[in-house]
């Protein structure tokens, strides 16, 4: 295993401290380094927070901040963080109008964070993000994974939450936008976990999972590597297929880097998604390329759609100030 | 050879439509993809222009907007461009003020750029980037190298050309900023260049290269991989010595990454830079972390130290809205 670590016990602690340290005009660091705060609360607002494994970064920490959430909890390396972890964000972000969980469709992230919400004596409400068409059921998941749509689920809803939207408005938004939004991903290598010290899945130097999850997590198929336009085709037909979009809708496209895939390429999938999409009449509003919702040093991509209509894509315009997402603030 | 690509021949082509698909808003591409330039010029102001071997995304195309570059030319993967590109850009953005060539110090790059300001029927003036520390002469290269703090020449340049600087004083600012930076590297993994089909040097599975150069060359020597906190004390306490920086200096601090590493292990490497310049009682007053001076899919970092003054944070701090760094605007 090849990493800049010191020891494997101290991954994530050392990795949030440098966070913390180098946003702190942003974010300050829970007690433990039990979550990630934002430096300043505003109060009367609706606290976001969501959270999940580590090795996603940016998300979620990355996305603590004006405009997008209040908090974010930390887990292990692809390892749920605990309901205690999500009482005490609850507890120093909250400031009278409850709070929204924002919860990725896994299993242990499922579980822990329905722990909190019903342990916490707070209004709260929960939005979880299902947006991976891949497949249905998988390792870690009944139902569908969430995987890249998370982050648009968090910088709408969070430009909601901005404005003052009361819980259930935004609960209702949330809900409203995963169902507006579809991913898949394809990986072309896999990642290592640091605690375990192996790559977590194998992969033939000729092959790709057609479908991978963003903790490697099997997909539709290991088939052998495509175009790039080949790849783009199935995935975005899967999505277009999904989310039965019509010709003229307007939508936000976020190819999403895993990891180890650099930006030559995945601006490459931007121009090959976009030949799909141009094909069927659906009109690009919004661009989004990065590696944003990563698997450690996983090569590979996603592409994620997210159908959108005006007050949608003014809450993706609206300012944000967080460490890896920022315009207008 | 695994890449998100359809042929070798296209990478950088349909790299760039996508690129300027994704990014219509703040840039535009200019004839043959010859090079990327601002959407909308602003005219009278100094015209800067940059660019260098592909692979290294977002630089310079990913810096090409309002406070940084008015425009960028990209060679094939780890190729300079040629001065027929650089004359397009400059007869496509130069309003009357002159041009200010920004060059990374490899011979390729320096001998096309200096053809081209030859050639420029226009007042025009060049800062060369010399800021890796590493070694003396290289690979491509006579003399010290250029990597990331190119990043940070362009950002404070950009500034200061936004604010209406003439070429002369661009040309100081430029040079100033290029003597008060310095960068070392390290890498992990090979990257693969496209064409080339084959990693560009063979790594043993617990060796390092320190010192190594953002096209894999060569660098101090191949080690054993050594702990994060050991890693961070070599480059930086070489960066320190070159600076001669004095307890008490601010300094701009950027942990980069160089494609295949993830953010979890660059904030790891935040954390551990601190102790060194912690110690020597250097104070960091600015902070950026992330992947944007990248050798494709290479595992490793860079960190990279500016010494600054109130008057060039202004200029760091100053309004940016390109690509891959934004902010107040």
């Amino acid at each position: 295993m090849k990493k800049l670590i010191n020891h494997v016990d101290h991954v994530l602690t050392e990795s949030l401290s440098g966070f913390a340290t180098a946003h702190a005009d942003i974010v300050a660091l829970g007690a433990g380094h039990q979550f990630v705060r934002r430096a300043a609360i505003k109060r009367g607002k609706v606290a976001l927070i969501s959270g999940g494994g580590s090795g996603h970064e940016p998300l979620h920490a990355g996305f603590v901040g004006h405009g997008m959430l209040d908090a974010a909890c930390p887990g292990q390396v692809f390892t749920s963080p605990t309901p205690d972890q999500m009482l005490a964000a609850a507890e120093a972000v909250e400031s009278g109008a409850g709070v929204l969980f924002i919860v990725k469709n896994y299993s242990g992230d499922m579980m822990n964070f329905q722990m909190a919400a019903e342990m916490l004596a707070r209004d709260n409400a929960s939005v979880v993000v299902n947006d991976d068409v891949a497949v249905e059921n998988s390792t870690y998941t009944t139902g569908r994974r969430g995987v890249a749509g998370t982050l648009i689920v968090e910088k709408i809803v969070g430009a909601a939450a901005e404005r003052g939207d009361n819980l259930a408005a935004l609960k209702a938004i949330g809900d409203a936008v995963n169902s507006a939004t579809a991913s898949m991903g394809v990986a072309l290598t896999s990642c290592t976990v640091p605690a375990a010290g192996t790559p977590t899945f194998q992969i033939g130097a000729d092959e790709m999972e057609m479908g991978v999850g963003i903790h490697g997590e099997p997909g539709r198929r290991r088939v052998k590597l495509a175009s790039a336009d080949e790849i783009a085709a199935e995935m975005t037909g899967a999505i277009l297929k999904d989310l039965s979009l019509k010709s003229g809708q307007e939508v936000i496209l976020l190819v999403n880097g895993f990891g180890g895939t650099p930006l030559l390429e995945q601006y490459l999938m931007v121009h090959a998604a976009h030949k799909v999409l141009d094909g069927a009449g659906v009109k690009v509003a919004r661009h989004l390329t990065g590696s944003y919702v990563t698997s450690l040093e996983m090569a590979g991509c996603s592409i994620t759609v997210t159908a959108a209509d005006a007050a949608t894509l003014a809450l993706w315009d609206a300012p944000v100030h967080t460490a890896a997402l920022r315009w207008g603030a």
